[in-house]
């Protein structure tokens, strides 16, 4: 065992992390219909990636080499393995130092839900099967991310919470070890996290959300921004579906964990709303989100929230977001200076 | 954090553990064909797993209830899933108190081989790639046997060496804590392991065979015994193709590492064979699987050699094996008394 010079060689990672990305579950997979990707949101968050990744001295290829040398299911044609051309390249050209973290979306909520895997309680055969059952969905579709990261020539790892040793108590993270991370990252590997069924050592199991995965990163590798890839542009002071729904595009927040909105400038006492009242969209999702990001921006680390597959979604993963310029639709949220 | 605590609550798993199996690639895959599960071999050896860990007091229900709540590839219809079923049931009536850990087959081999990611070297962009591409490729058939597993209603959680930490020095496992597994254990779950690309602090990376990985946890977690499927009946005196080849039926190892044939009882000087002799198949995997075997049997554990989807492997499952009646094919290895 090598364990203390391990430890030594890695306490952090070397360069600091650019950018740790959320990939919605609204965003890249569809809602209404069991374990179904959003093919084409998915084929476009990936390149916009490889895009961001690119470096600007014009290094990375033109040609994307993929990565994905497995079968497709269903396609009997064998994988296209461009050994000759990967062997001939002098680097990848991208700057790979980036993390992705995903939701569930269409996977894995039904399983959780017939079992009641949040509320813990492994004695029940019931909440087992739905551990099994939980995990087994939401790892096949970070299986499929992987995959598509791959295919678009992007070094990508899965790495799952629960077999990480990742656990909660009462729901709050317990025992997070982030040092495989900071070694695949060393490494030039983009490793690819999800929410995830994990055992709690109050309630024996519950499911930790991508959200909090994403913020306790954050915490430990303090990457340039934080961008979280959704199915509408950004957080709304209303159900985005309301005509009235105004886009929030600037938000401040203290240290105390207040918050004002900077742009657009609201009328009188709406200017200070409250978590409550901005968190909230159709799918339910945005209140964590918000509650997360907001803890992120005050670590001093810009959070985008915008929507997937637009021109808005690329330049927040390059980390090129000017909230005075109008043509950006998104929500910016960052610490108050 | 309470890794302390985590830490105080789990030195050891708390039964000692039954039995880890190892479903060996040529097993459960057809090798002479990219990523092709044996599906009627894998089936099989859920099924003798399930009947092996059925309590004997005849507590496991008859009626299998699936712990596999996702949509199959290509299959438009729903998941089925028995809530009900599960909610009325005391408990699952079944020893679970196994690790199953899986070979590669005709997954990773290809991508491995085609990129040299045993030999590591991460700056090759080709070893970069195939390490990824080969990691893709163990983790789908990985998914697939938990699948599997769960369809048997073993309460089964994939875990993946890499993600887990796992890494090398120069081959040699350098870090490989179990921890999680154990949680795991004591949590009712059934971890599934298998052969992985993991960094090497060398070589950068390489890829971490089943078989050791089934050293290490026997020297950890001193199950009662050991036993490898695979697609002949056991260790032969030459391949097995050879039509006079003798199945070496129980073979003994000393403190020193060397061996003796128990049974059968052969002529002259070939009572003590070299392993590298008694080592030899056509599939290449027996002489890493027998030098491993050797190692657990040192330990004073037994280690059943034999055939999937047989009467044999349902009694090496079972830990059921007589070696003085003639009618069970395999073989045992054990430490000399």
């Amino acid at each position: 065992m090598a364990e203390a010079a391990r430890k030594q060689r890695s306490p952090a990672a070397p360069r600091p992390v650019r950018c740790i990305v959320k990939l919605g579950g609204a965003a890249i997979t569809n809602k209404g219909k069991l374990e179904s990707i959003d093919e084409e949101s998915l084929r476009s968050a990936c390149a916009q990636l490889r895009q961001a990744m690119s470096e600007s001295d014009g290094t990375a290829p033109e040609k994307v080499r993929g990565m994905d040398w497995s079968r497709r299911p269903g396609d009997p044609a064998d994988p296209v393995v461009d050994a000759e051309g990967f062997a001939g390249m002098a680097g990848l050209g991208l700057d790979s130092n980036f993390v992705v973290v995903h939701g569930a979306g269409s996977f894995g909520h039904f399983q959780a839900s017939r079992s009641g895997v949040h509320k813990g309680g492994l004695h029940s055969t019931l909440v087992k099967a739905g551990f099994v059952a939980t995990r087994i969905s939401v790892t096949s579709l970070n299986q499929e991310i992987v995959r598509a990261l791959a295919r678009e020539g992007i070094p990508s790892v899965g790495m799952s919470p629960f077999a990480c040793g990742w656990s909660t108590q009462r729901r709050d993270l317990a025992s997070a070890n982030a040092s495989q991370i900071i070694e695949s990252l060393h490494a030039g590997f983009v490793p690819v996290l999800h929410g995830d069924a994990v055992l709690d050592e109050s309630l024996d199991c519950t499911i930790l959300s991508g959200d909090v995965i994403i913020r306790h990163l954050a915490q430990l590798l303090t990457p340039k921004y934080v961008v979280f890839l959704t199915d509408v542009h950004g957080v709304y002071d209303r159900p985005p579906t309301d005509p009235n729904a105004v886009l929030l595009k600037e938000i401040e927040v203290d240290d105390n964990g207040g918050w004002s909105i900077v742009k657009p400038a609201l009328q009188g006492n709406r200017k200070e709303v409250e978590i409550s009242v901005a968190a909230h969209d159709t799918t339910g999702g945005m209140e964590t989100k918000i509650l997360e990001a907001a803890a992120i921006a005050r670590l001093g680390v810009d959070v985008y929230i915008t929507k997937v597959d637009t021109e808005h979604s690329l330049r927040a993963l390059k980390g090129d977001v000017n909230t005075s310029s109008d043509d950006w639709l998104g929500t910016v949220i960052r610490a108050a200076k």
